[in-house]
């Protein structure tokens, strides 16, 4: 077996050598790359993952995968070798059932949609995009029949970003999620939203980048295994559990969305860093999912980051940093003003509290779309009415409203609902984490967070991609995934900051 | 013949993809790495390298090109096809007489020797090194046999980097060089060397960048298809014609270094540049030698950076950038102090009259090595006996002696003799260069570059690797290789510093 093994495992790493080249041309792409390098960086970037997606596939790991499973057919499934042959048996089988053609047209058709998504919402003319949605709709359907499904079309595309979850599960969630956030969102709209005004004074990111990075570090991040760099979009890659790089964007004139961007940032790298080096060639050497990840920088920015107890730790140390714009400012109130929540049209921008149902909202239209509910000419009207049932708010334009995200325009369907499930493993991983660590919330008004990071290293991030989602979080919390953290959290916390919400 | 080459250039494309992704990967390693990401790295850069091999070495680009130099057998050589066929051609048989497992040995061995040449040079020990050095020297014999040789076994591994340069043609010329240059550098170090201590002051690192930058795009660097960062150790790098990358080092106590050291990658970038980017994907879109990239960057940094002509217009902006250290010092002062020539120990540091013996000497250690006219352990005394007899000075240790370059340690021999062809490339090519454009003197003087710039674009970099070095130099000067332009360059400068030098 170990010759066999050995074998798959050089196989492997060559495929992932290949991808995490594809992911430093992409970091460069996204922070340093100057304007001339855009057309053959796409070139560069398309040869590596077409081999990528060759190699993966050959034939050689297919036989190789299937005599291994065999032989390990009596194996503890915990082991390396046979979670290896299993995760990697699970992406292989995926991956062959697609046509390399199909994977092609996808890439053509979203460069195209891409850049008439840009237009159309610099002209906020939705007919622009419409074709291109059109037939990158129609590609996922070719995709989701590729793949194949029990139940729900959408269950082939939810898997890909988010194994073995079902569009059911989510909509069950959801839809409990809905009954109990919505009431919670209108008493919040009838009452007095906090004065920010105070986060929207002058600061000058210089400043703004070094309290940032000093947080990031007192969170745990290893600088000599990693970095930050700015970019217009801002996103976490590794290269490799000890090369992982952050990148942020500062506002002078408001200060929560760069620092806060930073701290989620810092919530993938995080994770990212405490994956198995020894399995970094491999399919294992990865997240479980993409609301896994969500699920850590969204703990590090809002439930550490936005804490009360966090800012009596670290708001003496931002008011000596900027002490023109917050010496007059009290740490109650920079507390309401970073927890400020109210409906908003743009879901990057919008509050913890109101997040999720920006998300609800796409993943219905996600699914009418898909089983043809819905004509694509007609999601504009949709989106409004959505938004209103759900925010109480219609969008004044399509830039605002249906265009504001990329995803579409980039073929993806089923990412969306991975940020909601986010949302609501980190509350799910908190409660665990906090009823393992009695003084949680004494060590983090103290600025202390390794037993925190140590909790995730142990239930989270040192399993990288062994367990499905659900089993991981059930190992973690002992249940599989839910709303009612979630709820509680919020009802909780903003009950402080808006009054009672029962 | 249109689908051969059609699929010829398909190959030879992915092939240049690779590499280009080596090169973002090998930018990253040496600007922003983190320590954490050295070992992880050198495993992706291994798996890019090994298969931009396998996929160059395919054999059915083999029988491509086999195929289109029959069907090319009548047409113009100086057509695309016709040299596209006969420059891959030329690769494609030098690489596949390399054994696979001898480019494996020789990156092992070197990957080894490398730590050992650190640790060598850091505790002035070259026992430490030698075993590794001689297991370098073997496997490059083990290379030029592979590779074949009419004559010397040196011109095998010189041909890797001088294409169809040979061992007899450069000890001709170096003879000739010697001959002149060693009286000149005899009665310069006999003459008071200009005072140098207005450079040494402090110069604040930003300023020098912003100052060094702007000449960069006075000269024609386009910073939308390029940029610059910091390294420890300056290199130029290209991703394409359209992302060009320069790095370099600045020094708060001595200005010339970080300055000069600006300009000469600036010349290697605008080599990059002005490749035809419709070559970008194939050997042709490439430099025609190291001999003439040196001789570009050369040019920049000393024919045009060291000139009177050029100071006489920059050398007011540079004393607003530093009036603190230079409001004192006036241009005659400040254009000596730049120029200051002695003998000294270390190549990089060696001013441009005595560079080139550096390089003879290494040469000549060289061949003796490969001829087994030395032993390696022999290497420091022969080393130290050719410093007193060409520079009349002995290393003080071996540090700054046999063991000051990487070069050895990385196994390339064959490599040191560029550098001196290129500094008399760039001599011969900046005299063809005047006599073309008569008013060359003033428009240095005036700052502007564009004539002296669109020249080497016509001449040197548009044809990027379509002709062999010494058919481009006699092309663009009308003469091959020699040692006189350089001599009389260096006699007419000096001698209006140090006096006449005849």
């Amino acid at each position: 077996m170990s010759d066999k093994l050995d074998r798959l495992q050089t196989l492997l790493a060559r495929v992932d050598h290949l991808s995490s080249a594809s992911a430093v041309l992409t970091w460069d792409q996204e922070t340093y790359m100057p304007a001339g390098g855009a057309e053959p960086r796409a070139q560069h970037l398309a040869t590596l993952s077409q081999l990528s997606h060759e190699f993966f596939t050959d034939e050689e790991i297919g036989t190789l995968l299937d005599q291994l499973q065999a032989e390990l057919s009596d194996a503890d499934p915990d082991t390396y070798e046979a979670s290896l042959v299993r995760v990697t048996k699970r992406e292989y089988d995926k991956a062959t059932k697609i046509p390399s053609e199909l994977i092609a047209e996808l890439s053509r058709t979203s460069s195209h949609a891409k850049e008439a998504w840009k237009e159309a919402r610099a002209t906020d003319d939705f007919e622009k995009f419409q074709p291109h949605l059109e037939k990158l709709v129609d590609l996922n359907k070719r995709m989701a029949d590729a793949l194949g499904y029990a139940d729900r079309m959408y269950d082939a595309l939810l898997d890909n970003f988010e194994p073995e979850m079902r569009t059911a599960d989510v909509e069950r969630i959801f839809g409990d999620l809905r009954e109990k956030l919505v009431p919670i969102v209108e008493r919040i709209s009838e009452r007095e939203a906090p004065d920010d005004g105070v986060v929207r004074r002058h600061f000058p990111t210089e400043r703004q980048w070094a309290f940032g990075l000093s947080v990031v570090e007192d969170y745990g991040f290893d600088t000599d295994c990693g970095r930050q760099d700015y970019s217009t979009h801002p996103f976490t890659i590794s290269f490799a559990p000890s090369d992982v790089r952050l990148t942020t964007r500062l506002q002078e004139d408001y200060l929560p969305s760069g620092l806060f961007g930073t701290l989620h940032e810092c919530g993938h790298g995080l994770y990212e860093q405490g994956i198995p080096p020894e399995w970094a060639d491999t399919p294992l050497g990865s997240n479980a999912s993409l609301g896994l990840h969500e699920s850590q920088s969204r703990l590090w920015e809002n439930l550490v980051g936005r804490s009360y107890a966090f800012w009596r730790h670290y708001y003496p140390q931002l008011q000596e940093t900027f002490p023109d714009q917050l010496s007059d400012v009290d740490l109650d109130h920079f507390y309401r003003a970073i927890n400020r929540a109210e409906p908003s049209f743009i879901r990057v921008e919008a509050d913890e509290v109101t997040y999720n149902l920006h998300i609800m909202l796409r993943f219905e239209l996600e699914n009418a779309m898909l089983d043809d509910e819905i004509a694509i000419k007609d999601l504009p009207d949709a989106w409004n009415a959505k938004m209103e049932d759900y925010l109480g708010i219609t969008p004044p334009n399509h830039a605002e409203g249906v265009l504001q995200d990329i995803h579409w325009s980039m073929g993806a369907l089923g990412y969306f609902p991975t940020y909601a499930l986010g949302n609501l493993m980190s509350c799910q991983l908190y409660r665990a984490a906090n009823d393992a660590i009695p003084d949680l919330e004494a060590q983090i008004a103290d600025g202390q967070f390794g037993d925190l990071l140590g909790w995730m290293r142990t239930n989270v991030h040192q399993h990288g991609k062994k367990y499905a989602p659900q089993d991981l979080l059930k190992r973690a919390t002992g249940q599989t995934l839910g709303a009612d953290d979630f709820v509680g959290y919020i009802r909780d916390k903003y009950s402080g900051i808006y009054g009672a919400l029962d």
